[in-house]
């Protein structure tokens, strides 16, 4: 998955369809809470494993029951397909972990 | 094991005894660099399994091969005898995966 950064309007049209996240600092930014740490941590284990897979990882933070992520791609200095990609993984894992 | 705040100077001479830890905002700081993604969070798998025994959770953020740790016990508004329980296990943990 190319690791070219989008163009602005190329991510703002990607980010209309990933309601739950926002950009800040030109970074996709989301933060999830979630039943208990057990969630929170399966959740990430989950989303680990695709993220070795993809080869592209999030710069993500856990407090308890609260996960935010930050995805951006470094090499590319900017937002990429594979930024979206992470991000639709990781709001289908979501939904599968109690909240 | 007691979550009851520790005097600022049974916390100094706790911290003498683990010398890869800071005080930082008044919480034990620690910072980890793994020589892969997947030592991170091999790294990070297992100290969430010692923490969900703990009762007891980090604040700490994973970047690609950095792990990041804060511990503070919010209950007990300071550092308790948990806080560095859990930061000796994350030592212990630390010495079995590649940096």
């Amino acid at each position: 998955m190319a690791r070219k950064a989008l163009s602005e309007a190329e991510a703002r049209a990607q980010l209309a369809q990933l309601p739950d996240w926002q950009l800040r600092d030109g970074k996709l930014f989301r933060e999830l809470t979630f039943a208990s740490f057990v969630e929170a941590f399966g959740f990430m284990s989950a989303l680990a494993l695709h993220a070795e897979k993809l080869d592209h990882h999030p710069d993500w933070r856990n407090v308890y029951n609260r996960v935010s992520l930050e995805l951006w791609t470094h090499d590319a200095g900017g937002l990429t397909a594979l930024d979206f990609e992470l991000a639709r993984r990781a709001d289908a894992l979501a939904a599968r972990f109690t909240r």
